[in-house]
């Protein structure tokens, strides 16, 4: 009983993180378009490959579970990413332009971080040894862009101060 | 001219926090009811205390500035917080009932995180001694109550492989 119903729990938020990564995929392309910086550009077409390998890591989980890979719609991600939309048309020629879309890019992250690490978490509790191991190879990947994001968003404070 | 956007996008986001606080101080304490475990009551009763405190480290904020302490609805949080309260609806009798819990609170966490992050870095571009004093005290609480939300996940692991 505890198990079937921690197993729908995990299924469900398999499902929401499946659609979340989908809609960051279409996305990414825009936030690289946008960005003046070219370290930002590369930031994020460096993440959109990621996130290409991240969505098929959610495909073998899918697959490990004997269910069909599909998402959920999630009203979560979908409000961070039209915000971050919202000002980059309200922002669009200001200087400021970056800051927020690195903003932006950064509240998508941890997004990512929680419900990643929260589905580690319960694979483990679930006894899923190869599903831990494909959310941990994705938690690290969003630390690490999490970590690449808040140093250019330093830079550009460092640089205006020099 | 830089300064004029940069503000303006500072206080854009001060505005989008202060409105995901109010909604966040609503919905700690139906967490809190929903909770099973005591421990768990007692983090969400805290934190309905500090999110209090962090409401009016805003409000101050605002005041250094110089306008009005408003905030401007944010489908992020609203999104998150409605993706809580489902889980919360339909894992009612669940046993797997706290993880969801556990797991919409440290999504709303992680929002909160990314966005006194963001304010703190743009607080300091700004020169905003007495702002960025402020926005690390609640950051530092922010990242404290995320940590003590993943002890608790983690010690439900371990209790139940016990």
């Amino acid at each position: 009983m505890a198990e079937k119903d921690l197993n729908e729990l995990f299924l469900d938020t398999l499902k929401d993180i499946y659609y979340a990564e989908k809609q960051i995929l279409k996305a990414l392309p825009k936030m690289a378009k946008g960005a003046e910086s070219e370290e930002l550009k590369a930031a994020f077409q460096t993440h959109r490959e990621q996130t290409q390998d991240q969505i098929e890591r959610l495909e073998q989980i899918f697959e490990l579970l004997g269910k069909p890979a599909r998402g959920v719609p999630c009203e979560a991600i979908k409000g961070i990413i039209d915000e971050g939309t919202e000002i980059m048309e309200d922002f669009a020629d200001s200087p400021a332009l970056d800051a927020g879309i690195l903003s932006a890019a950064q509240a998508v992250e941890h997004y990512e971080i929680t419900r990643y690490g929260t589905l580690k978490t319960w694979a483990q509790e679930l006894g899923m040894t190869e599903a831990v191991t494909l959310l941990d190879q994705t938690l690290q990947e969003e630390k690490e862009t999490d970590a690449l994001l808040t140093r250019l968003a330093e830079a550009r404070v460092n640089m205006k101060a020099a």
